[in-house]
């Protein structure tokens, strides 16, 4: 990857704007896998909504296409740069503007790290739900982008549960907002869910009011270990009629425990085809709640059950699934997917992939966040054998189909971007496809903002 | 009013056409009060979204206006049908399609009554959410159209935080999808909360799908009583901080609390200046938090605290709230005002009511959601006394103003429909007006969603 020294840039916004190759190179792509860096692009680094609007006016009128970025975390690279284009990073506003605990309301700017947000919240005593798995590097403005989900969604919700009001700079440089910050509101169309999961294809996203709810306990935690795949996503179904919702359940399969046991000793036995993590944060009642899940699993075929005793262990229960990622990255080059299923789904959908992997000749192990339906098959294959890419790929468009067949979405919680544009009209239809080209037109009738991510290819360059 | 028989109607819709004068008596007004209904329109009464999209082709066809209507139970005229229009009642689509209690969702047509979905999701043990006070009458696609609210908004949301997808006729007679049945989506711009609180005015929802949440205990309920309307304001502040948050905390201001005495006995002492009715329905834990919101009320300053020690002794506390519409209604003839404001401003907007009656010489007392800030005040005049018709129409122009300047909203639950769509610009400012106008073009280029209402005048006829 090359970076060049900054192009043309808006006089205004000259201090905020990189030109050192190192600093160039960091902003140059996501997290996605994959993906070329942009030899050439512009970074300004906002400080405020001022440089956003002076920097979306200007692009407007050289007809510089914007790419608006946070920490880069995202994994489908609907934050790298564009060719010759601005990369707009906000992660410099970081101001947590205001927590209003009697309204349960933030109000933050787009660059705060979303795990800032809940300590601020915590302090307070309230909460705020969102927990992507990025929650400690990763931004509000990016997870609004993106919709992130996470951990516990099957209790709090994804980011558009938790999101109630939008500072939003349009292209062009126009500053509005959406929605309401109290908690009804019904005056004129709401735009705020259009939006958020909108990966910045419609605007600049400065600012968000966040919902903040009551705060829960410290979770207890189970493991539960399955003899087979379809027992423990039995025990999932089961805890999904519990009265009492869990906070989290994650579910790894077979291939995945066997990974983590490479990688160390976390508690996980042998020989499991699936294993659970259940959490209750329920208050006054997590222990209890605990006790609750591990008779569920029992009931569901659970061959061995540990329920936290302490804080400490419930930390230490969930340490497995905290290296799932470089136990899963040790078996060797991988890319990790995103689709939700109907929970009662689960078994079916990574039994598919089990298959699909048999098919094309390339490995596919399954785990993710069960209690949502949201699963992460991990797909893996050499990156320098073009017959092992296409199959990869090949074995990814089957994945898609199946989530769809089953009345899922191709991606639950990492956005479409760039990797999954392509699938997109899969779920959506052409007629859908178009119609929200036409709202990006209406919005971004210059077609400059984060064009071709998302809906591919772009109506304009 | 007088109503003549149907005009012009597509031959495929004759049999669900009505003409008998009874009928479209019944269906040319909602319970918006001061609306005049229309001489002359079209009742279709679809029985399937066939029928919608035959009407909205055959409309999109002959340019005829139409109006989508549920049980009509509107307070602001959104859906009162337009002169020489269709009303496309949807009050005979009522199946509940699914109730999935692993998954949470329910999947109802639009015209299913609130309390159908709710009583359907209690029967799996689950729960939805949203409950308008005309819960036992009005449609789900109402409450979609209104974003309809209700008493327990401040722990359950309002209708827009309850619907994850919808299906939706646009103008032309398209079907589309919005949002995702799974937990988790982010693949595409989400139009659900688009759609919903937009009052006709871009589609005919014709389905949704519902999300369902633990289901709560019987409430345990306190009345509350203050000598003055800051301390019964106070208390709601102090509850608003309580770590299990009340499910309903209703606000009576000094004269609305004298005209229920006036109505008859429902327990409320003499000489208060505010009541509030406080609950929790907190699985096991209703009794406890009760007894916690009553401390909480005392400390306050509340003179008179009452808790409920059993189900019927909660229904009995309740039986005053039930009865405030009767009995503001027998001082004479009234408006129902619905504005928002931030908790901490619920003392300050009803003061100002006061103020803003004296003034305009007008009376205004104030009752509502206080919990969730939704106030609502009621404005009284003589409909026959031009004069006193002005008065009021300033007095509510005050409100208005009022709301927004303490960071309120002009509509919380009600909508804008015909009666508040003056007031619209002052709150979202011309250039997003604007913005909504074109927004709605989008959807709807001909300009016959419901025109005129919510964005007044309308851009074509």
């Amino acid at each position: 990857m090359t970076t060049t020294a900054h192009r043309l840039v808006p006089p205004l916004l000259d201090p905020v704007t990189a030109t050192d190759s190192a600093t160039l190179a960091a902003h140059a792509l996501d997290a996605a896998l994959g993906i070329d860096a942009p030899a050439d692009f512009t970074l300004v680094r906002a400080r405020d909504v001022d440089d956003v609007v002076e920097t979306l006016r200007w692009a407007a009128a050289e007809r510089i296409p914007v790419v608006p970025q946070g920490a880069r975390t995202g994994l489908a690279g609907g934050a790298v740069p564009l060719e010759g284009g601005v990369a707009l990073n906000l992660e410099a506003m970081r101001d947590i503007e205001d927590v209003d605990e009697v309204e349960g309301l933030a109000c933050v700017q787009a660059g705060v790290i979303t795990a800032d947000l809940k300590e601020a919240a915590a302090a307070v005593g309230l909460h705020y739900g969102p927990d992507p798995a990025s929650v400690a590097i990763s931004t509000v403005g990016g997870n609004v982008a993106t919709n992130a989900g996470g951990l516990c969604c099957l209790k709090y919700g994804a980011t558009s549960d938790a999101i109630r009001a939008l500072e939003v700079v349009l292209p062009g440089g126009e500053v509005i907002r959406t929605g309401h910050r109290t908690a009804k509101g019904v005056a004129g169309f709401d735009l705020t869910g259009l939006f958020v999961g909108s990966e910045g294809c419609l605007g600049v996203v400065t600012r968000a009011w966040a919902r903040l709810g009551p705060r829960p306990d410290e979770p207890a935690t189970v493991l539960a270990t399955f003899p087979t795949l379809r027992s423990g996503c039995d025990a999932i179904v089961a805890l999904r009629r519990e009265r009492h919702r869990p906070n989290l359940v994650e579910i790894m399969d077979g291939p995945t425990v066997e990974a983590i046991r490479a990688y160390g000793d976390y508690g996980f036995p042998a020989g499991v085809e699936a294993a659970l993590l259940v959490q209750s944060d329920r208050p006054e009642h997590a222990a209890q709640d605990a006790t609750r899940y591990a008779e569920v699993c029992a009931s569901a075929g659970a061959t061995s059950v540990t329920v936290s005793g302490s804080r400490e262990e419930s930390t230490a229960l969930m340490a497995g699934r905290r290296v799932i990622s470089p136990a899963l990255d040790r078996l060797g080059h991988n890319l990790t997917e995103d689709m939700c299923v109907p929970v009662r789904h689960l078994a079916e959908f990574i039994e598919r992939g089990y298959a699909i992997g048999e098919r094309h000749g390339t490995r596919i192990i399954t785990a993710g966040h069960g209690g949502d339906g949201n699963l992460h098959p991990t797909v893996y294959f050499d990156p320098e054998d073009p017959e092992q890419v296409r199959r990869a790929h090949e074995a990814i468009t089957d994945l898609v189909d199946a989530a769809l067949r089953l009345g899922g979405t191709i991606t639950g919680e990492h956005g479409v971007g760039i990797l999954k544009s392509e699938w997109l009209p899969r779920e959506l239809g052409a007629a859908e496809i178009e119609r929200q080209r036409g709202l990006k037109a209406f919005f971004d009738p210059l077609g400059i903002m984060n064009p071709g991510r998302v809906l591919w290819p772009p109506t304009r360059p």
